[in-house]
């Protein structure tokens, strides 16, 4: 009965034909009070199927968003619809930018093709990638052709959301020196494509070649590589601002995608992603229902307990255990 | 049943007596099949109180073992017991080392008051930590005085172990340049007490200068602070090789102790740790018993579904959790 009543409610069908206003409804519900919509979330799940995923990450300042910006417009003249999912709190796409870049923004903004969306990055890390990920699927199964998610590349949070996505464009500025900025982040490991933005300031060459010269020491070609067909991150200059090098861009991530779908790389990387994620869940649910069962106070007496007795914490936990009963149904 | 034979197969008493022999073999057992030893740990649990823990980490060739084995000796002087458990896989006192600190750990391995223990780094990283956290607390339940863990300072895993121990010495050796690679590591935060080893090499003021410098940056010393009384971690000039500075690095350890006695942080430092592993075994534990409730088919057969279902992961939770009774005993 439940799940009937919410289906009208929350127009479902609404959200799969494109109707921008229930999705946004939806979206919230799901990023504040997943399980009051859990079904629905079940129910759309199965058309999530197939599009194009792709992780945008960098340090802040290597122009990212406007990059997204630029290959979002270069989509919509090839007729395809793109969801930008911003995960950076720092991100124009969530309303603290410069004015340039808002009103790039604003032209995105204004067209049906296209949907943004920030996240909240409050909660723990783990959560915020799942809960991403609940969001990007909700993206996929409304039936967007691409849905590109932003991550500040600065913490283990963003690299765990940006191995949620099967393409991940790792984005620098040229710097001072040879200093490669992605690789102090530990996000080479994690690029399938390279790119040097902001590539009419100087030095933007030299950024080329220092991270060329590091793709060569091998690290992450041979990390990515293991016993599956090997692919090496291209390279690609661009600026954004001026709209260079986009389509350059746009087909590296069009032979990514090839490369993943000829290897069967695509499924094995969705089967991987489920299964971490059930994973996840599955001790969150288990430690959930815990809490239920037991009170506040209940628990704060045992640790309050354990603490002055010095009891060992295994023993504690044990001891709590007894109290359960856990056991298949017949 | 089982504990009564147990105690007499472990020689609990042995341990607690400063029987080197049955303490190994209790040791070993703690960390291949904890399960099997619960009952023997949660009986010395509350004997592991109020001795003085101390971690040392830093990059490796800082010097950190000679530093270990130059402060153990003083500690012998003075009539202390010492053990010392080495995280890190290559640490001299794990055998993996050159012959001089050889030489330098063997006097110590003759000694009936000092008890090395090196640790196997395999399996998770949270489980590498609440491991050593074990060994740390059957050692100090066996009546050492002082108990020092050696950590190699380059990683995530490290860190953790850092924050187990109340009092943190982060040792670093003289660099080229006025690189701090304590920062880069992330080590400075979680460091009570800044060594810089191997002061007889050319660069150790510039070394302790730029430590100062990042120190008077406020970042540590706020981040430490918080509502607590402020202590501000001091610099000490070592030569370990050469046992000078050791001295010194004694006091400090010892005002570091007076102050979390002073402040009443020991014992909260003991609490959040306590607290820290409840939670973790928690979930380890629930995690357990739901793996022993079902099949390994089972498990594989519900995540191949989901993936060729494109099932919602957190549905295909809530469908396995609903074949499980989980409820309060009555």
């Amino acid at each position: 009965m439940r799940a009937a009543s919410r289906s009208v409610d929350l127009n479902l069908e609404g959200i799969r034909s494109g109707d921008r206003r229930a999705l946004s409804r939806f979206l919230t519900l799901v990023e504040n009070n997943r399980d009051a919509v859990a079904e629905e979330l079940a129910e759309l799940s199965p058309y999530a199927d197939d599009r194009q995923i792709i992780g945008v990450t960098g340090p802040p300042g290597s122009g990212k968003s406007t990059l997204i910006a630029a290959l979002t417009k270069l989509y919509r003249e090839g007729g395809r619809t793109v969801a930008i999912v911003a995960v950076d709190p720092s991100s124009p796409f969530t309303g603290g930018a410069l004015l340039g870049d808002r009103i790039r923004l604003k032209a995105l903004a204004g067209d049906k093709g296209v949907f943004i969306r920030s996240m909240a990055s409050r909660g723990s890390l783990g959560g915020l990638a799942w809960r991403t990920q609940d969001v990007v699927r909700v993206l996929a199964a409304a039936g967007f052709d691409t849905v590109i998610v932003e991550t500040v590349g600065a913490g283990q949070t963003e690299v765990d959301i940006a191995g949620l996505s099967p393409t991940t464009i790792v984005v620098q500025a040229p710097g001072a020196g040879d200093d490669v900025q992605a690789n102090k982040a530990g996000l080479l490991e994690i690029a399938d494509i390279l790119v040097v933005n902001k590539s009419d300031l100087p030095g933007a060459e030299r950024a080329k070649n220092a991270l060329k010269a590091m793709l060569d020491l091998g690290h992450p070609t041979k990390a990515k590589a293991g016993d599956k067909p090997i692919w090496v991150p291209p390279i690609v200059l661009t600026s954004a601002i001026e709209e260079r090098g986009v389509k350059d861009l746009a087909e590296c991530i069009a032979s990514h995608f090839s490369y993943l779908q000829k290897h069967g790389l695509l499924v094995a990387f969705q089967a991987t992603q489920l299964r971490a994620e059930f994973m996840y869940r599955l001790r969150e649910t288990l430690q959930g229902r815990l809490f239920d069962t037991f009170t506040a106070e209940e628990f704060a007496g045992i640790i309050t307990h354990m603490v002055q007795e010095r009891i060992d914490p295994q023993c504690a936990v044990d001891q709590l255990l007894q109290k359960l009963e856990f056991r298949r149904r017949r």
